[in-house]
């Protein structure tokens, strides 16, 4: 089934299940009101929420209604956590290569996590608003799946189960602000601003065999203002499964049911497929003609990041959002 | 007024309203469920919970009880932010000292900020859960404040009148993976399990002149298995105030209502008043003797982190907890 969340009815929005081709949707308050709420009580609520499901395909739901994912915030409005891999880790050599520095082996086997801000994520049309062109703005697109609670210490192949719904997302990055953060050692904090979410979760039977428990063997389509930018496979070079990353989160922890765990930027070794992130591009440039050409986004760029079934059908609908200046309180 | 919360109804637990000696409380569910939900809407909230407080105070308020603080969760069990600084700059120039190397000037001018997980904070007396001792479990003894919804782009001046609430915490830290953990650039993911807090939150009026709008002129007291540790003062040497610390997490995001700002490990330059963390007293020995030789915390070591008020009255109770063995699942 697919999920998502209307911005009506307080912070975590209304909870909202849709159909497979993204025409139509109910609201769910009659068996919880969020999605958060659902994901607490994940065994009691998934089979009421299946069955609603089934009614709307069926065309049987009561007070149904036409999808306006305009009208949508993130499946999770907001989250008691976000942490965030980079699981291609071809990515990253590619980043270490155009700055001419070593990457050190153990990345290749010791998984790169940061803690994202989960306070404030935004919809899948929602305007990315911020101040300054000068910070680098980029969309990074990525794969994301939302878990129940995780114990501290679990293992990949255990860790695979609490994986209940997956969704994609874009994970504004500043980079110029990532320059001098990550220099001052604590990770990416003013790096990274609000994440913007797909109109819908889904659970992984709507992914049929493109899942395999832990990896999406799909293209992640982004198009920057009108014109493809990039379509890398989201299993193709993905050197840290889901298992391992929510494996990875929870080594010192307990997850809360909940939490977002993040794929980093879908990255292909073969250049032919294109980039997830504008940051990627200018490394190739640099690799290619020793400067980058394409600049960061500027206010009114446009980015569609997106994934399609093999049949054509877009699995959790558009990301789709503009950049805006925003005007800092007085 | 003094608010905490009973590990009761949820995962949010239940509000409650304590006096000011720490002695009784009562519940506040007939106005508000959560501290989350009385952040939320904290205008309306605030003075139907200081009206309780009053009667509490006046032993008129129904259903009050004598206050356990063993069935205390944090006052917020889990928020959907937390965002620790660094602000005591001293205490990051000893660390880099002990290590031969330079701090950056800029240091003294820009904050330092990282992303910590809040999905599960724990209570006063919760047991440190740490599967290897080989880790290095320290403790870190800080001052907290609790925020309502912060706009982004604000000033210092103006962010000071978001601060709701004040608290202490203590921001467990394993050490020996940190310095793995920061080597790969992301910040301290592993490094910051769940962080425990007091067992109430104040309002700053309970502060009463201690408090300038954006700092805590007490000295915060850390007891290591019965003895003394450190009592540094927690507004000397403070380099960012909690308005700085605000302003700079809110650069680049909104913050949410029920964001958790942190100080940082207390710590003064006078080596006197001793420290609130193992990692410090170790940078000191290093520097004396050529060599640390207080060790991190061990299986049954116990941590007491309190702040009195000038006439000796704890503010917000004692943090109070034990290190354990945790056996992952099989």
């Amino acid at each position: 089934m697919k999920l998502g969340t209307l911005k009506e009815g307080g912070r975590d929005g209304t909870l909202i299940v849709v159909d497979r081709e993204l025409g139509r949707a109910v609201r769910a308050t009659n068996i919880v009101p969020t999605l958060q709420k659902a994901l607490e009580s994940w065994p009691a609520m998934a089979p009421k929420l299946r069955a609603l499901a089934d009614e709307l395909r069926d065309d049987k739901a009561v007070g149904s209604f036409e999808l306006d994912t305009t009208a949508l915030a993130a499946p999770l409005p907001r989250a008691y956590q976000w942490a965030d891999g980079s699981a291609y880790v071809v990515h990253v050599e590619l980043v270490r290569k155009a700055r001419g520095v070593e990457m050190p082996p153990s990345f290749w086997t010791d998984p790169l996590m940061y803690q994202g801000g989960s306070d404030s994520f935004i919809g899948p049309n929602d305007e990315i608003e911020m101040a300054d062109e000068a910070w680098g703005i980029d969309f990074e697109g990525e794969i994301g799946v939302i878990v129940d609670d995780v114990p501290m210490g679990i293992s990949a192949e255990a860790a695979r189960k609490h994986i209940k719904l997956v969704t994609i997302l874009n994970d504004v990055s500043l980079r110029n602000l990532i320059v001098t953060e990550l220099a001052k050692g604590f990770g990416f904090f003013h790096g990274k601003p609000a994440t913007a979410f797909a109109p819908v979760a889904v659970t992984p039977d709507e992914l049929g065999e493109a899942w395999n428990g832990a990896r999406l063997n799909l293209p992640l389509i982004s198009t920057f203002n009108g014109r493809e930018f990039g379509h890398p496979n989201a299993a193709t070079d993905l050197t840290f499964d889901f298992g391992q990353l929510i494996a990875h989160a929870a080594r010192t922890r307990f997850l809360e049911a909940g939490t977002v765990v993040g794929s980093g930027t879908v990255a292909n070794r073969d250049a032919g497929v294109g980039c997830s992130c504008i940051a990627e591009r200018r490394v190739r440039e640099t690799i290619d003609n020793g400067k980058p050409t394409t600049p960061f986004m500027k206010f009114g760029d446009r980015i569609r990041i997106e994934m399609l079934d093999r049949a054509g059908q877009s699995i959790f609908g558009a990301i789709d959002q503009k950049v805006v200046k925003y005007d800092a309180p007085g």
